[in-house]
């Protein structure tokens, strides 16, 4: 399948792909890192807005929010769609940070012209006709790898996109699913990150709330990331985890944030 | 997460769910077994008549063939698509068999008017919009189990169909993802069968093409799937597997699965 | 690695290799089946001896009592271990029926003496200084697959059996862990079936109380796994399981064994 | 299960245990770092000598070198064996650096009085005879993983060593089995690391080099395992890694194995 890496190999062009967010000045991969920080879902004006400036404050460049929810049961909270859309747009102009969300569908594509970053979740990671309609803007995408998705078909992934015309992806580990069930959500596989050093020129970002679903396992994962090459990282963070709507396990609150933003920098200038 | 099972568990009605096709008479579940059968994808007018008349013949009830075909790379076959579709159709009229193809993307379900039963395939098992917009229809859905889906995960993407509105739904094992990857393409599970009996009123039907990735080995498994329970299977048929434009790896040739169908039906007067 | 395949390899001999137990007269291959049946393990004289009796009545030419028990946590029951050898002889002596049971150490050989069949149990599948020590001799010897262990490591492990001299190997499939844990404890690969039918002369038996862990999902397995072509099957059988010392979830009364033996015997008779 | 892990568990004792390496003064757990090195195999008098001042030049403290190797196939280099462990003790006189290497069988015990660490492999992780035999003895004990161990599994394996008397354990994570078998031998899961910190005061060390498989994969998950915390690292290291008897493919030379051991010093005193 290798004769199929046409455009996302390392040798498609000379030198790692730099990913240039919206008018921000933010850029991933070439050795700028890449910080997205926030809520798993956006929930209030008030809570966008307040965690948007903690997270910046601590050293974020780039402010997430759900607010297209792909949930396993029907009946948990689905997001607050177009109108949570909106407050993360808010908390864009009131703290100049670009914004990422997740589009879990073609036909709300055109509600998504001022978002910075679209996110495609690990479920819709082979979701091709969602892709194919991505590859046709000129949006940055990072596309994240599927729960039970080889690193080739991750790539493969990427490569709809960049077929479609669209250069400006950033891939993400987060997480695949094993029998070790107990004690983490996933396992995070950060050999994915040099993997895919080796393979293709495009920055990767690496999800360690995702990738073990339990707060207390966030810090070491986030600097393992790290240590190991990523371009970035993606961090949920909430100003009262135990109230969060969904994915209450697995969020920081700012001041732990915070205190992981400053060892993440000491990592980074012990490699450097 | 069981608390969630509303509408797809077992006890949500007290019988077996028979899921009627269209006006054609076939039903599948509480006792009515399904053959589906066809080749991965609709290539020709003269190939989908033709296999079409075969796996009638040897015992199939409902004709498979893909149109719009997800694929791994952008650069495979994605299928005949509308064009596709129509060929389906004339097989469909000249031969009174109801007919299944995938849906990948809610755009395309007004054309899927004359579908007797929609797919959702393993990769779209939670693209929660597109199980949405099928739970709005009553067509019959063929849901399949996602390549590293739970139990627990298949059923709720039947609830996001229940919930809707829709009732006809069909489970679908075909495999799941493990570390043996080097005598077969995914790992049949077949003890969902029967977990699956224990759990929900629906019925299931299994699929030991995608399931093993093997054309040596779709007659022994659909000879246990059948033993274990299955309320039906769902085979790749092809008049000349090794020209086949995809899974050509798979596919029995119609003499191939006409043994296979009188061996099945050995089975289900043995166990009657 | 397939180049290592010397003496477990199809061609290796022109016919399927026939395992005769012992002075019994019971043969495992080649048209024969074996019925291993029993506890899990060993708990007095009155239960197996009681138990041996039932399940012969019912069909099964193989006592399986385990005696020494490899148990995840040193604070569970270890078995009755040489004490628990005497009274599976008596068993023997009292029904004429051949025993098998599992070896976990090299310095217990010399008490197997009049085992008929060791067993080599999942977890020392690749214990390669018990194959080679067992290699040794001649007693059959039923090899499972290991808990991860793929088919190629498989086949290399009765390699050390058969490079050793001991010819008299069974291989058995015992389910193999996935993501998978809500429903099942393992998930019982029974493609593998089919997969070493090409590959190898050895029979190959299936266990489907440990593939499962589920006393409810042993019968449609044990049926499944005749349909696909096992040589023979392995099944717990208690005359109390909610009182069993080990594995009392999975394990069958006599009663549910002597129904399934029937349904098993109409399965081999409409595929013969 | 947890009630099980009795000795194992966090509160058994107020501190992180430190596991004494012999006479050596080495220390491992409880803030001293364990660099482990050398070759996969003992091959030659020269080879080990020649690795052992390498290492031992570039931070190790202390030698690895199998004698006893458990491998697939049975007609693989199964280790020089009792004379490779001679050649082992040769180094360790004439370096002063303590050595551990892998027991496969308990009739070898007696062979390893100067042994400096007992390792048990992957393999072996559930052979509880072999456990209970070495819980027996004060020596330290490496303890790896099984290839599909959980960390439940792990815990309850060394819960054998330390039920039999033996407190000096450190635990070993070295890759999990995974579906991702293209790019990567196993899959390294370095979430263990903080998930054990959580659970026990027994130490833990990180073997990139089988969690791998790949050298050019070795050193970024060597610097991530080190900042998530490991307390030492197991690496293998090689004088000419093309012409190495086993695991040619992923051993370090020892300039490489130089260059690593700085960046995992400035990664330590980063994080100190």
């Amino acid at each position: 399948m290798s004769e199929s890496f046409k455009t996302v190999r390392k040798n498609h062009q000379p030198h790692d792909h730099v990913v240039s967010i919206g008018a921000s000045g933010v850029k991933i991969g070439g050795g700028h890192f890449g910080i997205i920080a926030g809520p798993c879902a956006v929930e209030s004006s008030q809570q966008i807005v307040e965690l948007a400036k903690a997270v910046k404050a601590a050293g974020a460049n780039i402010l997430r929010g759900g607010v297209f929810k792909p949930r396993t049961s029907p009946y948990d909270f689905q997001g607050l769609q177009a109108a949570g859309l909106e407050l993360l747009k808010t908390a864009k102009q009131l703290t100049g940070m670009p914004i990422i969300t997740e589009l879990t569908a073609t036909n709300w594509l055109p509600l998504f012209t001022e978002v910075d970053v679209i996110q495609i979740g690990a479920r819709n990671s082979q979701n091709y006709e969602l892709l194919k309609a991505v590859g046709k803007t000129q949006i940055p995408v990072l596309l994240k790898r599927g729960l039970a998705g080889t690193i080739k078909e991750l790539l493969m992934s990427a490569e709809y996109l960049l077929a479609g015309g669209n250069e400006n992806v950033i891939l993400c580990e987060r997480g695949i699913r094993t029998y070790e069930t107990t004690y983490t959500r996933n396992t995070l596989d950060l050999s994915a990150i040099p993997v895919l050093k080796k393979l293709t020129h495009l920055p990767i970002v690496v999800d360690p709330s995702h990738g073990t679903g339990r707060a207390d396992l966030v810090a070491p994962m986030a600097l393992a990331a790290t240590a190991a090459g990523a371009d970035g990282l993606m961090i949920e963070v909430h100003n009262n985890p135990a109230k969060a709507l969904s994915d209450k396990e697995q969020c920081l609150t700012p001041a732990e944030f915070q205190t992981l933003m400053q060892q993440v920098m000491k990592i980074r200038e012990a490699l450097s």
